[in-house]
């Protein structure tokens, strides 16, 4: 197949007068890496867009920044974060809140120079083509700064989106200094009152100079999430992928929650060995839809959730004792296997033994004849992700591959690894993501099943019982 | 297979006081409904919209709300628009200026009677479940007006979305006044020169009333489009299918622009009369390609253009001398045809008869085994139509299925008429949307090809030529 000689141009349209958007002109690289996935995502080759983080300490930048750079990492898109207090702490390990007043010419000083330090890195990781969207987690509060970044970014032709969180919610102000700033690397080994109150004090010292974006920045391209997720002001934003970023940063919230994951119930093809299909659930998987409804209660207490399943009739069947509202989606279905539906591991192997290898080299990537990679289902799992975002208390209930990518999602797991975690049968797992981490409980419901998990190189009859192209 | 026992509940979840917005429980119908889709696109089953359109006249208000209805009709969401101006019409043709005059008792009670119309007309349709998203099409330039309607549609459960077009750039509003408001109802076999300036009067009037939509209504669900594209503030947006209204009006320009269309050159399937594959162009194809720039040249003129292929070979090498950057889109490739691919229409009938009647019976929504329908297609071409409405002047080389979807989105053709349109090979389609329409114009290339069109019940060898499950 020829390549097209696309070459990297961004934002050379002409602009009218009366519609400043500029219109970028997506190809290139991510193009040719999309031709593995179903079409989304089109961006200039040669974008690099440094997001530069606005707000008073304790607004949740740092949490905004780490969920946006492991959601782009899951779409594959590659993105980090630039911490100034990082590199400012490699000078200053336990600063007092005085090192933060502005009229502590020694402490702006070292402040400044963290910030110059973290731009030359990010630049020189654009330079080095590591990556192509940065974020810059810092407070950048006034206007001087702002505009510095901006115009450091110009120079190497790095767009900005400025992303700044305000908030005059006091619950939520202190929910984030008790949650987060009391276990920072400033505050090691530190009373947490004693740290709580400092850190009040460092907001104070930041309070006496902070400068909100406002008409005066009007030639920026930039986001304010007010109060996270309740009022959203979006100005010149210019192509694709910063409205992918903008479009995830509306639908976040905060709001505590957990996501409940149960694969189906063992089915008919899963005791046979097939994969794909459209079996029922075997006498097994029908206890462990009998039970599921005493686990669920037995994690989520007197939540209310919602189940989500695929439209398979396992997923239905392991899902109807639950006494929740129930929604069908096609986009949870199994990885689709194409003309290998229905067979067995042992007669893929025979039957295509070069894909089957190809398979194992790169499993993430490689797609069925006919059927879909881990790759392709990621991006129908995205509208599934935003509204999991969205929403608060859900179960989903899916299928094995389906229940990998999901997972990966919220617990981070590399591509190269997510297609060959252990997924069993016949266990509810409870994730609850916090503000740097999601937590994760596995409970079995302990009724035998057969294992669906497959080693890499394997064929053996009993290790190959997965149920949907795994 | 089961279906679930979703019964609609939305917005009952908690409310937390430091984040108000809503999250719905997205079910019912339109679930069961996508059990046809890729899975994209969740909704209460009850959600009812009114997007209420905020503005003085002349701020495209018309434009956006019957933009919006396109594209979600094209998703299969029913939805319609209620013009105010309609109704206060029957009773007053042809009003003056003074009419509009807020001083003038009989004009501001026979347009509170016209808005009270709509509005009734409206519930109707909801209560008759007619649709989901309705646009009150209307200045509603005074809070009283809009807290008058916000109210009336609670009282029948149905949510409001505020959308505020502000715009103070005179170039656009003079533009608008020119092209849409001169051709009005109003005034019809008036002088254009008297009718603008009438109209320019009838703003005044509006303009003096005229209250933004600001802090006092921050309970309100609403967008502020500012200068269409420039800036968005969003707040308190409650679910999914608001989140995508927002997200589409978001990147809507209305810059002058053209979207060029066109098939590959005739393919070596399309000789055989074999569908799907990725067959290289034939001779006469290849003459089609050279012929391609100069076609363009005489339609676009001096306009540079980015085009856009699938990954497929025969539209690849069709585009292949045209003097622009290119890109190739995984999202265009043609119809997936699942086990039909590579056989003829001939084939298909004698080996799956039954499933050649039912696609014949319902094109749209049947999915080849192993592969996709039209609506499928419809979901996936979804990135590709918000990518067209961020961009300025794009060239297509795709495939006829897929050519027949971006052509109904742009000319509103209905679903079970745009399947079994005809789009001729080497021929260059040019569409320019306007206010009210898309111009369409066909330039053939004049170079032959055979017909790849099927009629409905036919397989004849050569109607049947389709190159990718038509």
């Amino acid at each position: 197949m020829e390549t097209t000689d696309a070459n990297g141009v961004n934002g050379t349209h002409p602009v009218h007068s009366f519609s400043p958007k500029l219109s970028s002109v997506p190809q290139g690289d991510f193009i040719r890496h999309s031709r593995k996935t179903n079409g989304s995502g089109v961006q200039a080759d040669d974008t690099r867009i440094c997001v530069v983080m606005v707000g008073l300490p304790a607004r949740g930048k740092s949490l905004i920044a780490q969920k946006a750079v492991r959601y782009l990492h899951w779409l594959s898109i590659k993105a980090k974060v630039f911490n100034v207090g990082q590199y400012r702490r490699t000078a200053t390990p336990n600063p007092s809140a005085e090192f933060f007043d502005t009229s502590n010419p020694e402490g702006e000083r070292l402040r400044r120079a963290a910030a110059e330090a973290a731009v030359a890195d990010m630049v020189k990781w654009f330079k080095e083509r590591q990556g192509l969207i940065a974020f810059l987690d810092a407070t950048n509060s006034t206007k001087d700064r702002r505009r510095w970044i901006q115009e450091r970014c110009d120079q190497d032709n790095i767009e900005t989106l400025f992303v700044e969180s305000k908030c005059d919610d006091e619950d939520l102000i202190m929910s984030n200094i008790l949650e987060v700033k009391t276990t920072s690397p400033d505050y090691v080994g530190q009373d947490p009152e004693v740290a709580a109150q400092d850190f009040r004090n460092r907001i104070r010292n930041y309070e006496k100079v902070y400068q909100t974006i406002d008409e005066d920045e009007s030639d920026l391209t930039y986001v304010k999430l007010i109060n996270v997720g309740h009022q959203v002001i979006i100005n010149r934003i210019q192509d694709y992928l910063q409205s992918r970023v903008v479009y995830y940063l509306m639908n976040l919230h905060i709001k505590p929650r957990s996501i409940w994951l149960s694969r189906h119930g063992e089915s008919n093809f899963n005791l046979s060995g097939q994969i794909g299909g459209d079996a029922d659930i075997s006498e097994r998987g029908e206890l462990y839809a009998r039970r599921l409804p005493e686990l669920v209660a037995q994690s989520a207490g007197d939540t209310k959730l919602t189940i989500w399943t695929s439209t398979l009739k396992r997923t239905i069947q392991t899902a109807r004792f639950l006494p929740f509202e129930k929604l069908e989606w096609k986009a949870l279905d199994e990885l689709d296997s194409g003309v290998c539906d229905g067979m067995t591991y042992g007669e893929i192997e025979e039957k295509y033994p070069e894909d089957f290898k190809a398979r194992d080299d790169d499993k993430y990537n490689y797609r069925y004849l006919g059927g879909e990679s881990y790759r392709d289902v990621v991006i129908r799992l995205e509208p599934i992700i935003m509204e999991l975002e969205r929403s608060e208390n859900i179960l989903i209930v899916t299928h094995q591959a389906i229940l990998r990518c999901i997972y990966a999602y919220f617990m981070n797991v590399p591509q190269e690894r997510s297609p060959w975690m252990e997924v069993p049968l016949h266990t509810l797992i409870k994730l609850t993501p916090k503000a740097y981490k999601t937590e994760e409980e596995r409970m079995p419901a302990k009724i035998p099943a057969v294992s669906t998990f497959r080693e890499k190189g394997s064929s053996a009859k009993h290790q190959e019982k997965e149920e949907g192209g795994d």
